[in-house]
């Protein structure tokens, strides 16, 4: 099916339009790859530069089936999509990448858990309830995160369960209870594997965190770990890619814990916020080794050309509405910055509205410039809302 | 005008919708800029991903007038559209870069010619003639260069005379003579002024062309030339860019004497195809310099990340049809190759149908590469059709 992908008459079906669509399409229209949109928003990020676009949920069946029905391959940019269109879908002989069976299993957080500790994949331990009343079993056991097992998303669905005096305030909700890690460091592995199965993986990076909207807010590149952590993380995370026999991107978020172990967190069939950077700092990026990854196409180098450190741009605090970019010609100034807005109209507090890569001789540099980043560019509103 | 130029109230008209516009598009995207392109091919490589797109004749002058009014910054990709009407879009008060008197007199090569003249700029002897008629006047001067001042385009409209005989096939039109020039390379420097009349210019590059399409084959960056060549080739063509009081890119192609000399051979005031390596290759791309110049932001730096060597994909000879990319899968197994397609539908003899920007870290590793590109990979077509 593969080898004439540039022409128009191959549909690629993304299901889902936001900003990783948008930076997959950019990557595709390299290769002239005709990209395919269904997402719910109308001015959705991949709205204006996709070869169409469907307005509709994701989450329905028929809708998602109906829009890739016609299509030559199909993938995804988001999780939380309808696993069951897209194995009617896979049934019906069209390939989505990646295979329904899996995303299912990594919609299911339980579901997910259980998969590393059937594989032995190092993760925190756990149990699975199926409600309030089964926590109470563990109560000696205390803290634990509890997680639900299905919709959760960005730290929706996530509590700390501190205590069984917490148990009144807990979901009565079929999920995962998870013993928190005294990590030291949060740490991602992009891997591609393709539909020849052959794999390769990104370089290790480093995340910190927005501790109030717990979304990635810097990313550095390389990570600043030791070989043997850093090993040992490329190994888990290809280890975890190879057991699913994924097709497309896997990101491997990863807790280093303060006794030096690598702990798997949590996966993401797809391109990621980590892996941002790569569009820059990489030889080829993550956008387009998916898709190299799922056309069945030999995976490109992964060599990182500099140290970089991504900054996301989140919407300000306080602002809501049609989107200004505060500092944005002062960035710009900025020798190796590399800026990335979304196409969203509207900000609102801790929206993720693009973000600026920085590449520079030496990480220090590039953190340096990244802090520069965080306090000179923000973005508001043209009229101030207080919500 | 400028500091809210990602909102999509603001409107960047681009008169062209060629592959230069898709690159421009391209970069655009990562700063929200609405793009509107006018072309007169309904199927051109800007269509599918510019905000608008309208089907009509770049050298109307009522055609251009129109599309370009309601928009709030006009500029162009090509060389050939109606300076008449991008006059009047700037007599009413829309911002036009490059300003519409430069692109006159660039369209005009006995003009240009005299530019040079004027201002010192070193380039080759010429005469000016009306007609057939007075080329006699210097026949004692044989050989020349017959261009016509108005028109020609990638090879077309110009010819070599040897002697008085080759006089009754001479254009009969107005017409620069140009002495014939003994060079042993041609080079090539982009230069982007902005608003506030700041300059930059990307780091010398050397061009090798197909002798029968008269269309640059390979590029070579950094250029193999000594020190002094080089800061001659940085200082005339800077000096042409403020000579000219130019906003926007001007490329500036040289040829480089036996003797040494540097000799402005033309000029384009757009993004050029001997800048489509800093796409990868510098810091920031041409597309994205030419943006920031003019929209009067911080022109970005020009330093080179890493050597490149830079293949045109043309179409080969006896192929005419639906484009077929033979070879493709081999061209992207090899590290640092970035593999651009234009999205144009159809190949013909020597169309220019994308290129391949390998990335090395030596210019020899890139040329060795650049080489297998040039053998691998072929723009053909589905059925073999002799023309």
């Amino acid at each position: 099916m593969n080898n004439e992908f540039y022409h128009s008459s191959f549909k690629l079906a993304v299901v889902g339009g936001g900003q990783l669509g948008r930076m997959l399409i950019q990557e595709a229209l390299n290769y002239n790859i005709s990209i395919h949109v269904l997402d719910p928003d109308e001015n959705a990020p991949c709205k204006e530069i996709c070869t169409s676009f469907i307005t509709g949920s994701l989450t329905d069946e028929n809708t998602v089936f109906s829009f890739g029905k016609d299509k030559q391959l199909v993938t995804i940019e988001i999780e939380h999509v309808s696993a069951e269109a897209l194995k009617k879908l896979e049934a019906s002989g069209i390939p989505v990448y990646p295979q329904p069976h899996l995303l299912e299993m990594i919609q299911d957080k339980g579901a997910q858990k259980q998969f590393y500790r059937e594989n032995g994949i190092p993760t925190a331990d756990f149990y699975l309830v199926n409600s309030k009343n089964e926590i109470a079993d563990y109560k000696d056991q205390f803290p634990f995160f509890q997680k639900l097992r299905k919709g959760g998303y960005d730290g929706r669905g996530v509590q700390l369960l501190n205590s069984p005096d917490d148990l009144s305030a807990a979901f009565d909700s079929p999920s995962l209870l998870e013993k928190p890690v005294d990590f030291i460091k949060e740490i991602s592995v992009i891997v591609a594997r393709n539909t020849k199965g052959e794999t390769t993986y990104f370089p290790v990076v480093e995340c910190e965190f927005n501790p109030i909207a717990n979304l990635v807010e810097f990313l550095f590149a390389p990570a600043d770990v030791s070989k043997e952590i850093e090993k040992n993380a490329i190994e888990i995370a290809v280890k975890v890619a190879e057991k699913m026999k994924i097709v497309g991107l896997l990101a491997v978020e990863m807790f280093v814990t303060k006794d030096g172990k690598v702990l798997v967190n949590e996966v993401a069939p797809r391109p990621h916020n980590s892996g941002h950077h790569t569009i820059e700092a990489n030889i080829t990026s993550q956008y387009e080794q998916h898709l190299r990854a799922i056309l069945g196409l030999p995976l490109g180098s992964t060599e990182m050309i500099r140290p970089a450190v991504m900054v996301n741009l989140l919407g300000e605090e306080g602002y809501s509405g049609e989107a200004v970019y505060d500092g944005l010609e002062e960035v710009m100034k900025i020798k190796g910055a590399f800026v990335h807005l979304y196409g969203k109209k509207k900000t609102k507090p801790f929206r993720k509205m693009g973000h600026v890569t920085l590449l520079a001789d030496t990480l220090e540099e590039a953190k340096a410039n990244a802090i520069l980043v965080k306090n000179k560019l923000k973005v508001v509103s043209k009229i101030t809302q207080n919500i």
